[in-house]
């Protein structure tokens, strides 16, 4: 029987187009203008589910559809390992910031370029290709296999939770295995042991009925916009810590060994703080830049907005004033709570002359990871073998908060391993995908079923 | 000979379309699309001028022209008014907010609704029609009359005060009259004794190159959004004072009795509130609501911009804030002064994180009359008796930065009677004039002449 490693290797030219392929549907899921095409991204992936070898369908929701694929040719005894991604991107805009169209991939020193090269089409698709490969080279899988792809992940996954407490029995599984991250860089492959958790909140302060003459109303009408600024403004302390109320109580401090783990990782700091081309690193004191990253919660304005924005000078007094905010949460910090103590917060520091409403937007809880068992030995060895070098375990300041729910709900452990590369521009202009982990990510992949097949000996 | 005061009445169906005609043409200064129409409306004036029998012609300059009026019918000996007004108009933005379109003059409630009705188009026809009928009824004036009509008013007059000083001569003049402001109330007509002056600056705060993923950064790299709050909120402090250090030094306490006047108006500050549709007012402690826009300095933000806007959430670390931040001033303050404060006072606060750029955009000088002299008597006894109310004393928040820059360069002190009524909204949507004010407002300045060929005799 061919080898699989091989084979990959064999057909890497037909694998970046068909990858192109996928990346060529703009399934924008926040965007109602994009339906059709967020679909047929679902319908992509179903098909290639099927010439894999899998059952394969679109399970619909009051949403995007989830892909839902099916190998159970292990049998009842073996474990069954869930494979999750995501079919759905991210707006591209703002397009002029792009240097090649999003959707339209495009090659450029060693990198693929396009909207979810990275989050998550091109991750998911590794998977697709590891699956298709193993049936058609080796027969069969050592494990049963369960494919879940939605199509809402960039939206907040509103319809995944009932879906997976609906299909409980039909998606029991012995680990769920996610690529949805980054390695901690090109030479380090890297293992996750936590997410961070999200609160996304909107803050609107209400003034005057409408926007008035600020030199004839000003000094005596109160202003949306500077009573906006006090109460962000009231959000952190001086040491970059947040400053609500009970924000801190359930943060579990992480472990010695951790921090020292963390510490000990090779991490340009100034080569970092180049790539973001800040002047300066900042944020909480007394923590290094990747705890600040990976264990510590933050809250940051994500959105202004107040008045008149445009060029020159118009001398208008607000009627309002919005802030998106939001908390990247750590464990054991629950969002909703998050958003309660914000709520209270507010309430006690607003002056009586506006009204302030908060409208909560998203949430998903925080996620630690168990570093041990089978599957996530087996994923580490596939990683080791693949790049050279012992993955090491990082944090991720990002939420994937369906993780939480997929271990709640299924009673398994979820191992992430991500083959993006730091900088991959998730979620901004200039998206990609390094070309040479088409291959590799694929290859650990296979390895990992190798292993399992080992481990199962 | 026909009585003037007749002829406006008689007139009056003719006068409101003739208006209507003017404030059709959307000579927004501020926008270059509109350049042409901007222009038509000083070429509308230009000719009315003629029409009255002045002497009149467009005098170009960098920006939109000036059009000059001159009368000199009163001979080399007779006492010379300037009558200044403008007729660009503040852009009408956001358009939705119009009950009726904005360039499409509508009569509700015997309102004229329209951009311009009120600032200043509006109020300037009033002038151009007292003329008119005048020189039409009587065939001459008592005193020697100059017409300056600007274009570039609400874009901060720009070539206004070079054109002063170019034609000083020409211009010079022994009041300068304008109808640019608003009564006390319907029953009381007012005279200005102060205008605030305005400082309006754009402070831009940068962080990272490009935005970024809020969870990938958020916690290590500075906010912007964050770090413009906390400069926001530095600007004030509990007390509603600024808290810019310096601020104070130049501002002139009035005297008791200009407070215990001010105090002394029938202000219905419930009224007012709900006017404008606040929950509470608020302000500087220990001021009335009158003294707070009148005769105190101010801080407000006009415009708040930063990372995602749009509907729901967006996980950006924004690269940039930006704040539209505007000062109104009192005498002696001076804007060059209340802007180097501002920059200082940044500067000394911003973290070293981030870069903060202040760009001035706008400024104009604070303004104190004198309410005494025969011009002023005139405007006085004029107002008495058209509205049968002794004219009040009134300040005004807003700003008419070129009033100082008349007074200095033509030694003429400077009227200003305004027509328009508290809640005009000047500079916002739905502006609109008191149809009465139409035929009152001529008849006032009608008799402002006749006043003075009273006093002249």
């Amino acid at each position: 029987m061919a080898d699989p490693i091989r084979a990959v290797q064999a057909e890497l030219d037909d694998l970046t187009e068909e990858l192109f392929e996928f990346l060529r549907i703009p399934s924008v899921s926040a965007r109602s203008e994009y339906a059709v095409e967020t679909r047929a991204a679902a319908i992509w992936v179903r098909d290639h589910l099927k010439t894999a070898g899998l059952k394969a369908s679109l399970v619909e929701t009051d949403g995007h559809p989830v892909v839902l694929g099916e190998w159970r040719g292990a049998g009842p005894d073996a474990p069954t390992v869930l494979i999750y991604g995501h079919y759905d991107v991210q707006p591209a805009e703002p397009l002029e910031l792009w240097t090649s169209p999003p959707f339209e991939p495009e090659i450029r020193d060693q990198r693929i370029y396009a909207r979810g090269a990275a989050d998550d089409k091109g991750q998911l698709y590794l998977h697709l290709k590891a699956l298709e490969i193993l049936l058609r080279t080796k027969g069969t899988l050592p494990v049963n296999v369960v494919v879940v792809a939605e199509g809402e992940e960039e939206i907040g996954s509103a319809h995944l939770l009932p879906f997976l407490e609906r299909n409980r029995e039909r998606l029991a599984c012995d680990a769920i295995v996610i690529s949805d991250s980054q390695m901690f860089s090109p030479e380090t492959p890297s293992l996750l042991f936590s997410l961070r958790g999200l609160s996304y909140l909107e803050i609107l302060v209400r003034g005057a009925r409408s926007d008035l003459h600020s030199g004839a109303y000003g000094g005596a009408v109160p202003n949306p916009a500077t009573v906006l600024a006090r109460l962000l403004a009231s959000l952190h302390d001086d040491r970059g810590r947040v400053a609500i109320e009970g924000f801190y109580d359930q943060v579990v401090e992480w472990d010695a060994a951790t921090r020292e783990g963390i510490r000990a990782l090779p991490f340009d700091e100034e080569g970092y703080r180049e790539e973001v081309g800040a002047a300066e690193l900042s944020g909480e004191e007394g923590y290094s830049t990747l705890e600040r990253l990976w264990i510590r919660p933050t809250c940051e304005i994500n959105g202004l907005l107040s008045g008149y924005t445009e060029e020159g000078a118009k001398t208008v007094l607000p009627a309002r004033a919005m802030a998106k905010v939001s908390f990247r949460l750590v464990p054991d910090q629950d969002p909703e709570e998050v958003a309660h103590l914000l709520r209270r917060h507010l309430q006690r520091l607003a002056p009586t002359s506006v009204v302030v409403d908060v409208h909560e937007l998203h949430r998903g809880l925080p996620w630690r990871g168990a570093p041990e068992g089978p599957f996530f030995e087996a994923a580490r060895s596939a990683l080791a073998r693949t790049f050279g070098s012992e993955p090491v375990l990082t944090g991720e300041g990002g939420s994937i908060p369906i993780v939480s729910d997929f271990e709640r709900v299924l009673k398994a452990p979820a191992i992430l391993l991500g083959f993006a590369l730091p900088g991959a521009n998730m979620h901004a202009p200039d998206e990609w995908f390094p070309l040479p982990h088409l291959e590799l990510g694929i290859a650990t992949l296979i390895r990992f079923y190798e292993e399992l097949a080992r481990t199962g000996d």
